[in-house]
């Protein structure tokens, strides 16, 4: 099948970028020794997730249980949940989960340490906890102060096994020598305050795509869990983080209706896209037939383009690409997608995690 | 089951509310002679559709033919697909629905109806037409001029039965007596100008949640396809079309992590509020709990709350419910709804046409 049979709109990813990045990344970690653990929130898909296993991933990362889950389903057995599990139903699937893989959760509070012991029951000396620690995000982790290692200690007393830490540097939107540096003196400092507990610090997980490939530079880190790098975005370019010719995922909408004076309205609009703004820009993604055209506004349905002052002017019936602003939140309005090379369709995977929730 | 026993995130309905809202809009149009075609885009649920019909209604909107689809399985057999459906895989699709349920089709080109009409083959004549007229959108619609009968000559040339006219007036974000007033003129000269073409004016569709009350006072509307009324939300209070009372749909979160300094994170993020920006305000909702916190921004799976200046401080493991600023995106964003009185919950949903794009 070729890319224009494509029911529109269609999330399409060009297999030859998404391979170079792929192997770019897991290059990258070989050559600093460090563990790459990708984060499977941009793709939710069990064969890409193998694809990255087998350019040298050590194990995944999800947010969820249920995403976590779906990976495991597909025989992924090292998932690290980047994210304080709570609550009776997750605890439960969590305690099935972990007869089934190897499973680390992140905390970031001992209250949480003690319930998510509590919940699991027997299951908690089946897992390990990473402990979060806010490196600048000011969302989730511990402050690093002199408290740190009188929490730790609390923590590990609830009685799951602490292997080490966790930090989210996804937060830095201007990557330069200054953020990277300020960003690698506070991981110092964790790292300092950490060590004071005399907990195994056997992992230092840090990470995300922005700041990925600077990894090697941040002092203690041991593993990165990016996410975005298998297909890039138009954020991530705007933030200097790639290329648009990284960029792998665009979605093919068609111009249903050019009645509007200079525009033309296409049939993906935030149920395709998903309403995720852009970074340093406005609009809801880059037109890759004419990158001049403004992608201006979304109704659930409706994509707005702005052809005013661009030359280009298609015809109602016509397809169009659109890189999105936001590719995780995009995937996950979509069911499937198409992995494409040389304008044919070779691969259609099913969104296996889509809208895992819980 | 009871509320508190769901697992978080979760999309839960005020029952008592959505059949207040049901019944309110149900009455209006009766008293005044307005046929009622819900949009189902807000609830994507066929038993809900089934209640709207219950309460009046002649037959349902839809934006796509995958929706319809879901609709027409549940025996929803009148429906409106109220865009310019286009792409053989749609017009195949639409072929078959034909034969199953009254379908009739938004178009405002010339171009369109060609197309459409050569798409859909034998299955042309099972279906009508509505042509789109722009009352001041910008989006989608002929404009209304000199050039209007001609156009609908030239559509109905096409061979499907042209059966009237379709507005969009929900572009409408100040609803008061100047902007009513306006729409009221630009749709009389649409309709003298649809009339010069000699073709069926039996409908005059419009409607929208903001200006639905106001129908009656539109001269020539006959049905109104009002979708949001059903739930309502932080938008559509804002804007002056419904109160916080009226507000059906709330989201559940669990509070999982108070680390950061007069700051909550609860689990609900954009993966279960969407990305959809606050109209005159900013933000991701409103906290039920306590208003005076400001849901300040979202990451996927990360809601921030901001407690600053609120008296509130939540434990972390608590429970609180968001309204969200838009709840059709919101909804589509999950698989189940939860139907709930006085705690209980009474109804699960599944959210049939969730993520329905083609």
């Amino acid at each position: 099948m070729r890319l224009e049979e494509l029911d529109t709109p269609a999330a399409w990813v060009d297999l030859d970028v998404m391979e170079r990045n792929i192997e770019r990344m897991g290059s990258y970690c070989k050559k600093h020794g460090l563990a790459l653990r990708p984060h499977i929130k941009t793709h939710k898909v069990p064969e890409l997730a193998w694809r990255q296993l087998d350019s040298g991933a050590v194990g995944i990362t999800s947010a969820k249980v249920t995403e976590a889950e779906v990976m495991a389903s597909a025989g992924l057995d090292d998932i690290l949940i980047a994210y304080p599990v709570w609550g009776e139903h997750k605890w439960r699937r969590l305690a099935g989960l972990a007869g089934r893989a190897a499973i680390a959760i992140a905390t970031d509070s001992v209250e949480h340490a003690d319930a998510l012991a509590a919940g699991l029951g027997e299951a908690a000396k089946k897992i390990y906890l990473l402990v979060e620690v806010d490196v600048g995000s000011g969302r989730t982790g511990l402050p690093i102060d002199r408290s740190l290692s009188g929490r730790l200690a609390r923590i590990a007393e609830a009685g799951i096994p602490v292997k080490g830490m966790m930090i989210y540097p996804g937060y830095i939107k201007e990557i330069e020598q200054d953020s990277i540096k300020r960003l690698g003196d506070r991981i110092s400092s964790a790292v300092s305050e950490y060590e004071k507990s005399g907990l195994s610090l056997s992992v230092v997980s840090g990470g995300s795509t922005p700041t990925a490939f600077y990894s090697h530079l941040l002092p203690g880190v041991t593993e990165i869990r990016p996410g975005t790098y298998i297909f890039n975005d138009c954020n991530y370019v705007r933030i200097g983080a790639a290329t648009w010719d990284d960029c792998a995922l665009k979605v093919r909408c068609r111009v249903v209706s050019t009645s509007v004076a200079a525009g033309a309205i296409i049939d993906g609009g935030s149920k395709a896209f998903s309403d995720a703004a852009a970074i340093h820009a406005s609009g809801f993604g880059r037109l890759v037939q004419c990158p001049e055209v403004s992608c201006e506004k979304m109704n659930e349905e409706h994509g707005y383009l702005n052809l005013e002052g661009s030359g280009f002017s298609p015809r109602a019936g016509e397809m169009v690409d659109v890189i999105p602003n936001h590719v995780c939140t995009t995937v996950n309005m979509h069911h499937v997608l198409h992995g494409v090379r040389n304008g044919e369709v070779e691969e259609i995977w099913n969104v296996a995690a889509q809208g895992k929730i819980h």
